[in-house]
């Protein structure tokens, strides 16, 4: 196949070659260049026109929810304030680019000194957010608001994807706390790392991503793994080496048999008196809801009512949903796979399009693509009389709490960017119980959440459709 | 909801702070609490148990084929022997567990001298592998070869299914290029950077992804963006501002009216005669199949039959294939979501497990999770009359080409490890060139893969087995 390459010939081809590739590391430090190359091909056209500093406005919003979804949460926001605060283009990613060919002297020399000026405006993480309204607004310098869109579009999609499934599993599991358990199948480590992130934010108690909880001061979970009890001459042997060391473990009860995986925590609470202090016992696999109670009838008779048990093993919120709708007596949900890659839906139309350049409002018209020009702002109404959001033009005024806010303005964010994880995972769960009932439930919603397009807003939409159709 | 934490009072639980989360980099640079917390516990426990030097086996494979996947292609090792390689703990690192207070200072001690110095065998990157086929094998001490399970899985999961996926799309598109337009939809940004290098093994033909074309020398590829069209007063304008810069340009020609757009491209090879160059243009939106072929005509009437046409947009290998099936006049295949997040399989169950410790064999009997004991080799025939695959007892002799090969030595890599991407590239193609046709085609086979247990595995399998349940 390689050697047909040349049949096609596009642009930009270079060869693979065969000598050692390069992987430098698991993870480049700096991100300037994890950008489409076409970013950068059409900020050297423009650059080349003079086009360089004409101010443009791109919007970041979801085309439409992914099936099965009746919102989704916000989130990312942060990642990529400090992304556009830090964007700089180093030496060795300048020496990478010459080596293309791609690229002109004169256009080096002004990415070398590359700054990110642009104002942001955005909806605050944590809030649910629906189709067609701007998450992000950026408005600037056309190459710079351009040259980030990969970016963008990268962080918001993996962040509030996670989020929006993580805050279905937590609603499932009514009340009862979600740990996630899911950085083995998490796309990569970066995937791994923002989900717990994003987890939290929605709702979630813990994880068990030690990086994840160094780098953002998460809660850190863990209990052990099945190596460890096979490990062990026998299964109490494996319970009673652990518990020295850690005596208010959750101890992994199905590696042969569960249940008497959970009469050997029996013998060693008989054995120890007083000094027992496990605080619960893992189901990880078979059929939960009948093995939860014949483990919870075991421990009870012992007199272990305070031993709770922890469900994992491929649960996701339909199932987590059936065990507490069943009244299994689980105690809490180890979440992984299904939540971590959003198994349902791994994707979703998240878009970033120019409405507006040099002070013109600018749409698509592609079939099925059709965009919404101009700066806009997003009214939310809370009351149950009247619930839904209003999508206007930036300068109306509706009713309802307008969602967007300045959070960067050329280049630097305020202050009141910098939220805390904590306060956005309160106002999160504020937000999310604000909706209607059906919007918050994890069946599709018959009626979906109400969101208008403003009267002028669609009138400048038609007034713009006109402009490019004459 | 996070003030109801303390109820379930899970162990390890730390509380969220509210003050500022220190995220202190998109991608932190070193990976050692890249890991489950239970992995770091588990060997706390074994260190003071006297067991950190004890002998294990863990065994990396697929408990089965995801749905609609006749096969997987092996992938992500090279990242995993780097990973070993250069494995260690750095004082930020010490000093974080420590914080955690789940870990003796004889144990942190012993963790700062930590060095990787278990022996690998694995399967070539590139090799098409089938369930239980160990595609990874790590012996050595059991701490050791314990503590990387969560990078193990993540990284060989990950570029696996991605290489996987990418296979079936590169096989439908019959010989036509495929490219990845996936950076964006990617499920972060190492998920995207090694998206493009296990889409090269598997047969793509270049990246829009500039990192990843930076790291691991890849070919990039990049045509123009909408807004790009947009930001000039008409649609020509803009075309002939991009050709001014790179006059080989793939232009895209959908972003008002597709045939008008593609009528734009002729003007402009009108105007500029000789001097026209443009390679291609692109279809992004709409019936692919009718516009292709309008294009197509267009073109052709006007001379320029050396146009050629990329198409892109939501493609899977099912609508490649039926492009392709339909003789749709398109050249060439940019493909992004559901390449780079394996929309119909985001994850599979990969596991990493005990099969040996201090010389005996290891299996768990959990119900439908039980595990095959003990080191083993994969002997591959790949005689039309006799195709298939035995997988037995390490020391065995079966007909075949034995799959797994000794890599690292007590940590170090062997020189024959480092396999240059075009070499297993060429490799994959050509390993899955030798599979069954019905096995290489994207429906699902009627008749699988045959793998068979060896009579001897089966019979340790057995006794290990007895030895447990007595």
């Amino acid at each position: 196949m390689l050697d047909d390459i040349n049949t096609l010939d596009l642009q930009y081809m270079t060869d693979i070659p065969d000598q050692q590739f390069h992987q430098n590391r698991a993870h480049p430090l700096r991100l300037e260049l994890f950008t489409d190359l076409y970013e950068l091909t059409m900020a050297q056209a423009l650059f080349s026109e003079g086009l360089t500093d004409k101010p443009a406005t791109f919007s970041a919003h979801f085309r439409n929810l992914p099936s099965g979804r009746n919102f989704l949460l916000a989130c990312g926001l942060d990642t990529i304030l400090e992304h556009f605060e830090n964007l700089s283009f180093s030496d060795d990613a300048v020496s990478y680019l010459d080596s293309t060919r791609l690229f002109t002297d004169s256009f080096l020399d002004w990415i070398k000194g590359f700054q990110f000026t642009c104002n942001v405006r955005a909806i605050a993480e944590g809030t649910p957010v629906f189709p067609d309204e701007p998450l992000l607004e950026v408005n600037g310098p056309i190459i710079e608001a351009q040259i980030v869109e990969t970016f963008v579009l990268n962080q918001i999609h993996l962040q509030t994807i996670l989020a929006s499934k993580a805050a279905r599993i937590v609603s499932a599991a009514g009340g009862h706390p979600v740990i996630d358990f899911g950085a083995r199948r998490a796309h990569g480590i970066d995937a791994a790392v923002k989900a717990a992130r994003a987890f939290t934010l929605a709702g979630i108690s813990g994880t068990s991503n030690v990086l994840a909880g160094q780098i953002y001061d998460l809660p850190l979970i863990g209990t052990m793994a099945h190596s460890f009890v096979q490990a062990f001459p026998t299964e109490e042997d494996a319970f009673r080496s652990f518990i020295k060391q850690y005596p208010e473990s959750t101890l992994l009860v199905d590696t042969y048999d569960t249940l008497e995986g959970v009469r050997c925590v029996v013998n060693i609470a008989k054995e120890l008196g007083n000094q027992f202090k496990v605080k619960a016992i893992r189901l990880d696999s078979g059929n939960i809801v009948a093995l939860a109670a014949a483990a919870r009838k075991i421990l009870d008779e012992a007199g272990l009512e305070k031993v709770q048990i922890i469900a994992s093993g491929g649960l996701d919120e339909w199932m987590v949903s059936e065990l507490v709708d069943k009244g299994a007596p689980v105690d809490g949900f180890g979440i992984g796979t299904r939540m971590i890659v959003s198994e349902d839906n791994p994707a979703a139309e998240l878009v970033y399009k120019l409405t507006e350049f040099s002070g013109t409002g600018k749409l698509k018209t592609s079939l099925d693509k059709k965009t919404i020009p101009g700066s806009k702002q997003v009214w939310r109404s809370e009351e149950d009389s009247d619930v839904g959001d209003i999508i206007g033009r930036v300068n109306e005024t509706h009713k309802g709490r307008p969602l967007l806010d300045v959070v960067m303005v050329e280049g630097k964010r305020l202050p009141e960017s910098h939220v805390p994880l904590g306060l956005s995972h309160r106002y999160a769960l504020k937000e999310i119980s604000k909706l209607p009932k059906q919007i918050r439930n994890i069946s599709v919603a018959k009626i979906p959440y109400p969101v208008v397009i403003s009267d002028k807003l669609k009138e400048f939409q038609r007034k713009v459709l006109d402009e490019i159709q004459n």
